[in-house]
């Protein structure tokens, strides 16, 4: 297909600028971009469900499709995995691009492909959320306020959450969430994990605690904190990822019987109903769209992401007329 | 009832020794045990299922019955539990102790009182199992080869699991383990909790990995080395309790989706399941009976376990011919 | 406390109509009602969270508390349920009733006495909609448009479903229900079960049939449609109550693997979650009060109710100026 | 592969006599057979688990592997399945039969290529009983005591289930039944449904009724004495296919929140466990091996199983030297 947008994830910087991320380390030239919506330019001959002219969201992983995880349903853990601008695997930051159909999601008429390139974010939302079992009436606690934090706030809210609890360092991501999704904000002050969880709870009435806390920060001290926040019999989701091994509270864990749950990427349904969220207006992603450039302006808007500019940047396809 | 067993706990020694369990402080004396049976003799006016003579388990934690989390089922998290030999609840190393009804077992009539006293513990692995989901077919590895850990693996057992490992740094422990219920055992040499891990996994043949592991040492090198022996989407359960505060591989849970859980005591079914499963002869709780002394030879008992001989001592009531 | 107001049930009418439902036979004068708000007017000297004047919703239940299911969490299964105005225990529609602290359930200041009595009928719908699971972008179908399948609609709006089909034979009601919670309507002809599955699929566009299917209407057609409405691994809840033996479609059940769960009642949680729902608007009930009649004209509105007019009747309690 | 041996199920026998079963009627000749071991002969250059002389089972249904249920985990619900002597697809009954190779599954050294013909059947009963989601301690029901139901039996057995009832009409199946993997048998006088669950339950000593109960023999009067033989709360699944619509106790169903599963073939990690299961002895399939004949000899035996003789018979391949 051809590619219309694309977003910036963290992980396309990290490779552009470092030219690695942990053990994935590039030996060779490899095209970035994973968050792209296209236009289906050709299909072929087995392809029953698209048609020349399709808009899509682009699904950028392709599973085995053989191994037991892909087999159980949880193709995001398969080892097999290519991966758009994961090494080896080039990415969609490009003109064309080939998808298997049923990883190309067509985009209802009154969703943008700017929308578009969007799901892939909201995948990841998805799938943590999904992870985290939110029910209605529950309190939410969602840690970090970047693109997939605010993304959470937005969906917890979606499977009816009662209250949701932006928290991030920076105030002016705080002022974002709670225009965005959150109906409550608290920011650190990083003293000690269990002053601050008793803070949070004070402040935001949540009576034992939180019934989820979602981390999207990846931070050791969010980290701690949240356990700490978590009521007794509560759920944990580890979606951000930061340093391979931190201080954890692992007592109040057991003692409480928090179910803990790490999240990655996304799976079985979780682009599907992505889509049905925006195309129903329960999360509305446009507004996190900070700025969409060119093809060529492709390297600004890079270090714009790198110095914390914004929150979501669009790449234009190399044929899209901005 | 009249008490005609009673195991020792390492809390009970840790009370008798220090004197306080974390926050738990005594702050006058307080009858230890909580590892007990029992015989009844008498019962309130309103009591239907028991009668004079009838020989009993007892559960020796009541909870409130009307928060929150007794209302849902999980009465181990209630904030008001009266916990024997918990300050400031006295326990059951006594003569005679009162139960509610409903938290004394009756033993089937081939069950002696000695095993209806391990009851207690193998209730704590009974929950830890559950708590891991463990399924038929399932490979697992039980961290810690004490009284708790050695049952863990015997209820993994009568769970089905294939292959169950049973890791401990005493070769006398594992051991005991592979007479017991283990079908393999691994002793760590803490080199690094990765490399330990990938021997597990290598001298275990488990393949990706465990499907399930278990805790029951609270020991920070045992708890690294189980997140780096979980297979993806495998689960981890956290029972065992030792520092508050420890270095954690996060990254490796998050990037594997492993389902992490804490374990805290018993609740609803886990004594039922655990009379049922020692009634089966499928838990032979008699072979982790080092020894059973008389009330009066108690103390020396106590120092016995802390000097970490045996495995399992019961203290006869006072009440008791041996 | 003093009761402020009642809501008829269905099951009230037949009572006081045929003074007996099914094995359930008045043999002595009972007094009716269980959907009821009241004010606290004096507390027992343990209770902590009440207060006199405090107003409540009445979860009208009292379970044993110590039976497994209790223990278990599932305490509408207790056999020893004690609850209002099934023989021999009476009922709500009086001028003062007494319940357990746990099981009255205070209003927040803006939710009236009248939306309180209503907190019953939602509590069954909530009960319902947590049996079957509902996730966000399901698309869920409600068999009957009574009050309470009226509550499922707007419970599985609030659980995020994205289609919701409102099914019944009078076409006042999918209307009301049309203005209330539901996305589309359907009314059978009652040719076969099958053809009125496949034409409410279809209407619908429900793909490869309904996620989720709820039975609120006991009826034997709506069930059989309602199975062959349900896709491959729905689920599909019996929440009415009709005739105890039918003509019911197993083999497609079997085939298509469908989760069927019946839903009696409610239990933990579901008060709570239902209280909320009302206290954030998520369900407006008041729009299913028809009327509100004093204490005195009681009987006439039975009568109404019976002859099927309208919606839900609220009884002002003996004390209340209307 | 060359096939080795093969199973002649049911439906087989079905389609051999009528031509059909219900909706699947033959057009045009078919070979028959679908619970078949092989050895590898040649494998596809992209193979690298399988080489030639490996001895396997074969999972007979190659699913589409790309749409919902697949990607979901549930493939056994794809539409484009292909299976194996479902018309208009070929079955296994032949002298070689081609396989994807993560549908054949390597059979352990100790394991017999007729062991491994079973394992077919016993993989539609492990499907069963993960349906039911039987735990240790629980109480079993098994309705119908062919060759499906005998395996539901040693499957539940190895799940831990204390005590397993089966259920025929047939005296001669349930005394094999006992000496399979039974602890109780039970032979209904099909008086009522009532009564016989009420005879079955105070026979077997059920106490409030049985944890599980799994119909394997989709007969009208078992699924109506199940579901009264089922304690409140618990599971029942159907597994048996008979008339697709029947009379069933819909209210007891409801009141007592069965959960009501139906179970179709088999899915992700079914073929494995259940080679587990035959390579850990904890299931002895070759008890119900009735006779193994050649395959010139393989008409005689469709007509013994049509006549109801034996519980199962095994057909060699062409190429087997019996």
């Amino acid at each position: 297909m051809a590619i219309n947008y694309t977003g910036i994830c963290g992980s396309d910087v990290h490779y552009w600028h470092s030219g690695a991320i942990g053990s994935f380390v590039l030996k060779e030239p490899m095209v970035l971009g994973h968050e792209s919506a296209g236009t289906v330019i050709s299909v072929g001959s087995e392809v029953k469900t698209l048609q020349v002219g399709d808009r899509v969201a682009i699904e950028p992983g392709t599973p085995c499709r053989r191994c037991e995880e892909c087999r159980a349903g949880f193709y995001n853990l398969c080892l097999d995995m290519k991966f758009a601008a994961t090494p080896p695997y080039g990415g969609t930051l490009t003109g064309f691009y080939a998808a298997p159909e049923d990883f190309c999601y067509k985009l209802p008429p009154h969703v943008t492909q700017q929308e578009g390139a969007l799901v892939e974010p909201l995948a990841v939302a998805v799938h943590m959320v999904k992870q985290a079992r939110i029910q209605p009436g529950q309190n939410v606690v969602v840690m970090g306020a970047g693109p997939v934090g605010l993304l959470c706030c937005a969906v917890a809210k979606a499977f009816g959450a009662s209250k949701i609890v932006s928290v991030d360092i920076q105030p002016s991501r705080t002022s974002f969430a709670i225009n965005f999704a959150a109906t409550h904000t608290f920011i650190p002050e990083c003293t000690s994990a269990e002053e601050d969880a008793a803070r949070l709870i004070r402040e935001a009435d949540l009576g034992p605690g939180a019934d989820v806390v979602i981390d999207a920060s990846g931070a050791e001290s969010s980290i701690q904190t949240s356990i700490h926040t978590v009521r007794r019999g509560g759920v944990y989701v580890q979606g951000g990822m930061g340093k391979p091994d931190i201080n954890f509270p692992i007592l109040a864990l057991c003692i409480k019987e928090v179910t803990v749950k790490g999240s990655f990427r996304y799976s079985s349904g979780d682009y599907k109903l992505a889509i049905e969220l925006v195309a129903t207006a329960k999360v509305n992603v446009k507004k996190l769209i900070t700025n969409i450039v060119s093809f060529h302006d492709a390297e600004q808007a890079f270090k714009d992401v790198k110095n914390g500019k914004g929150i979501k940047y669009l790449i234009a396809g190399p044929n899209e007329k901005l």
